[in-house]
């Protein structure tokens, strides 16, 4: 009983889980068993099923649109103070990076948003340490911050195709952890999610791609590569999940199988985050009298 | 008869206007009476009013959507060759950048977005010539690139606090004009937007940002000094309007002392200039057939 006391607001609203989200999400401490995650789950999903999906998703954006502004406003009025938000995500190919950013993120203003996408790294970026892009594209104050893969690749892509030694990133997963402390206690709220897609049902999403022209864009012959090396991957995210699961910066895993679920599950994911940051309007950096008689005499 | 020829293919749509936006608003070539544009118009309209506006403005987005996705798709498969598009935001404190890109641009998916708001010039862009900054925010190709303020700026601001010669700004139209067209030439779309908004409209919209404390953050007491420079931005607008209103990069005016119909009209032009650029789908990079072997094997 006492641990659905915070759930007792939404409650009212068929449109919210009975739990929260990210308390129904997160990844218990301890091992990870990869092959315990239910990628096609529907954890306090408080719909039937599919067809209620776009509804309840579109419902979340007149709220995030509010919370996303009042997180703005005091990035502009307060840039030292303002909090900030990171939805990180990672996931193998087809688990839906896109789908989120464009279902659920676009749900917000263009303008608080800070998207990047983290590709192979360039010459400029090899150069540096590998958390220097990373810290690079950290959202300012009072921005939501995008991070379409990260600093994981560094222990995922990086350790399976040994493009380093296992020496050199097997250091990672704490100099990680350091690294998103700092971040979190500069007053980022770090949400971390894993879209947990299942072997079949990327091949399924391969092969839709490659029967429509309109999807031909998105195909990249070395998904399949990638493809042949799930189990090596499986195993380089589970340690990723277990090592890096702190409690200032835990994992989510989002269950991708399902578009709509995922979808419906990040923006509702930091609908929760945001709201938990309480955020008010700022205050006034002026005299609100005396400008009012400056406008009423211009 | 002939002229409307063109505006055929969506006269069947009861929520498009029966002829382009892009001709309605277009600033007429010669010499600009500012006092002469109406910024309470609603040109080619196509509801009643206002009530009508968010379904109206809301129908477009599946199709911005498809439109965009298909940009995007060209630029991720052939960047060499792919257009892309800048939708430029000028127009007087108040008179709506950020509501439209709120708005108007929310209505697309963020990874086609290059987002660039220009503020005062930092030091480093002040060591650069004034379009340096500008150049390094074009859009790349298949995105969609929103300028919130311009290269204008150099002629507007600039010129009303003499922050410059005009020795100096008076050279910069044809410069202007010039880099516009090496950016038109390389395959971007210039929508220029200038928000046009009534002296007495912004006087209420500051006053309403100053008698609710959500929207404190939007008043900047620097707004009501420029405003006492008004007629002095009326000549500098003017005048930029019309220096700079060429065929490769006409000047669009959008009324906008009517919040709803200043975001329809920028998404509805957006959208009839993504439908003139006509892009299909990329083709395949890659052999579909082998590809589809591969992935049914793996």
């Amino acid at each position: 009983m006492a641990a659905k006391k915070k759930s007792k607001t939404s409650e009212g609203t068929p449109s919210q889980p009975t739990e929260p989200l990210s308390r129904l999400l997160r990844l218990p401490s301890g091992p990870v068993d990869m092959a315990a995650l239910d990628p096609a789950a529907t954890h306090g999903y408080p719909g039937v099923g599919k067809d209620d999906a776009p509804a309840l998703t579109e419902a979340l954006a007149p709220e995030l649109s509010d919370l996303q502004e009042r997180l703005y406003a005091n990035g502009r009025s307060e840039p030292e103070q303002a909090p900030s938000v990171l939805v990180l995500l990672q996931g193998m190919d087809t688990s839906g990076k896109g789908g989120v950013i464009r279902h659920a993120m676009g749900m917000v203003d263009p303008q608080g948003i800070q998207l990047t996408s983290f590709k192979a790294p360039t010459k400029e970026e090899l150069s540096h340490h590998y958390l220097w892009r990373i810290r690079r594209a950290l959202p300012r104050p009072g921005m939501i911050g995008i991070f379409d893969r990260s600093q994981y690749e560094d222990v995922l892509v990086v350790r399976v195709d040994q493009l380093v030694p296992v020496s050199e990133w097997s250091g990672r997963y704490d100099e990680i952890n350091a690294f998103e402390r700092k971040v979190v206690e500069s007053g980022t709220t770090v949400i971390k999610c894993f879209l947990h897609v299942s072997f079949e049902e990327q091949k399924q999403r391969l092969a839709d791609r490659l029967a429509s022209p309109e999807k031909y864009w998105k195909y990249n012959p070395k998904d399949v590569d990638a493809r042949a090396k799930w189990p090596a991957y499986q195993q380089a995210y589970a340690d990723a999940l277990e090592r890096c699961n702190t409690e200032h910066a835990p994992w989510f895993v989002i269950p991708s199988d399902r578009k709509w679920y995922r979808n419906w599950a990040v923006a509702q994911l930091l609908r929760e985050h945001l709201v938990g940051l309480d955020i008010g309007w700022p205050e006034a950096t002026f005299d609100v009298a005396d400008e009012q008689t400056r406008v009423a005499e211009s």
